[in-house]
């Protein structure tokens, strides 16, 4: 059953989207296949621009990166997807809905969409959409969108593998500028206003406006905000033209190389933080201490920081001086 | 500013919700104090029923966990209530919501509510919800109620901490019977259709039948279906005693040791993971290599997994045999 690694990653390259799919379905079971492949790929990522979209559950995520794969694919860039659910238990199509979506682009090659939730990626949600953007990344898509649902944590974790994010908002939600600025407001770069033919939208832009002229420091990017209808496509390709000068911008002030090196010391943490207790729980030794502490936590003999303390004691070099 | 750990501890172990408030902030901001605290508390908890309770957006869960409250208390027992919002910017009670309702319990010191969003858990959500449930177990709470949104990530973290999970759900929400079946239905000891004056509750009701039907397997707990409609408190006795049931069934068939265990093997899993990088970075050899490994994954020289095995064994002892 063992997938041939060199041959997928081969054809991984070629932009063959059965081989990309196989190889994220081996990532998602966390497969040590999975992890040559990604090493062997990996040489051939970082070309592509990564933009995260994001916003509450019926801002029309899905409809806006529908209309801007069409855009895009205008302009004959090819683009890969991944639609992050943290709330689906679901992983990789298997959703009625996102079968369609798939179904919209099915004969353009150039097209690859990717759903993700959270089965099997207990904890590990942010490491998997990362694999799935370095194979996009490698399969050659000049735009990869990474779309997440919610305002919280997701959002927050998209940052560290997006270079311009895009918040998503609606008029008359209920989300109140109260939660917008604390929370928020510092992740995004570009602010659309969808279904912005409803009323309120007036008054939503005039409440992001005035919310961004309070975190405003005038450190050189100043983000826009832009009106859109994404299910007629109106203002669609304005916000593509952000995107863009969002780039060009990170291009030209060199915050792209700091963006850079901070995603890769976020995926660098969070691959350590998960290699490091499996490979502690696959040493019979240590897996006995393991068990043990476990057993006196339980018991209330000790608590649960010092067995660790004790556990990463047992474990990592004494100081060399 | 340093507070005095052991004083903090004296006045949480005596009920005092000041002190617990105080040193759930402090946990949340993750100082060394909190971790001292939480240590000294440790030996105290273990006595509280935790109660998961989840479900999707608009199935009326705080209102069904008010009026859980309300019945408990008129058993006399003490109550306890995080509840965990990822989506949710704040944290500690600063959401207009949560200070009506914590309002409503504002004279009756034997009820506490937490409320944890995001802010401020990077990637430490379930760690931070952890310490919020040992202190109030060491405040000596009877129940504790662990309260969360959505149908993912977060559930699955819920049942590392619960005893007993209460699922609820609400007629005609769109979840589909395949969503419920491989998602989350195994996680559920008790299920609970709210808003059961509604159309569609009886259908609802047939369709989580048939779903449990499907995953049972006779091995001791018959998960029940209850119809609830907390808004009036209808149900909510009945499910008060199906929890109740369900504690007694973990004692009695010592599945709660088992469960305990787990809880703790989890936890300390968490914490471990958390506290090696940490530690990591806190030392300057090992955050020197560090850097210079991320700044070699950014020039495409390594890969974060090579990187990332690279730094753990350097780190770790190497093998005794």
């Amino acid at each position: 059953m063992a997938p041939d690694t060199t041959e997928l990653v081969k054809h991984v390259l070629k932009g063959n989207r059965r081989a990309a799919a196989r190889l994220m379905t081996l990532t998602e079971s966390l497969s040590p296949e999975a992890h040559a492949a990604i090493k062997q790929l990996y040489p051939y990522t970082g070309k592509a621009h990564i933009i995260g979209i994001t916003g509450p559950p019926g801002s029309g995520k899905s409809t806006l990166v529908d209309k801007l794969i069409e855009k895009y694919r205008s302009h004959n860039l090819s683009v890969g997807v991944v639609a992050v659910d943290p709330s689906s238990p679901f992983t990789g199509g298997a959703l009625l809905g996102d079968r369609i979506r798939m179904n919209r682009f099915a004969s353009d090659h150039d097209v690859f969409i990717r759903s993700m939730g959270s089965r099997g990626h207990l904890g590990g949600l942010a490491w998997a959409t990362m694999d799935v953007v370095h194979i996009l990344d490698a399969m050659g898509k000049d735009i990869i969108m990474v779309e997440t649902v919610g305002a919280g944590q997701a959002e927050v974790d998209i940052v560290q593998l997006a270079e311009t994010v895009v918040l998503l908002s609606v008029p008359g939600l209920g989300d109140d500028i109260q939660t917008i600025k604390a929370g928020i407001m510092e992740i995004g770069n570009i602010f659309a206003i969808n279904k912005a033919d409803l009323d309120g939208a007036d008054r939503r832009f005039v409440e992001l406006q005035s919310a961004l002229s309070l975190g405003q420091e005038g450190d050189g990017w100043e983000p826009p905000i832009l009106k859109v209808v994404a299910t007629t496509g109106e203002g669609i390709e304005d916000l593509v033209k952000a995107i863009q000068d969002h780039h060009e911008y990170l291009v030209e002030s060199e915050e792209i190389v700091k963006n850079r090196e901070r995603r890769c010391y976020a995926q660098l943490e969070t691959i350590i933080e998960r290699s490091f207790i499996r490979k502690l729980l696959m040493d019979p030794d240590e897996r006995t201490l393991f068990d043990k502490l476990v057993a006196e936590v339980d018991q209330r003999k000790t608590d649960p920081y010092t067995a660790a303390e004790r556990l990463i004691l047992h474990l990592i070099k004494t100081p060399k001086k």
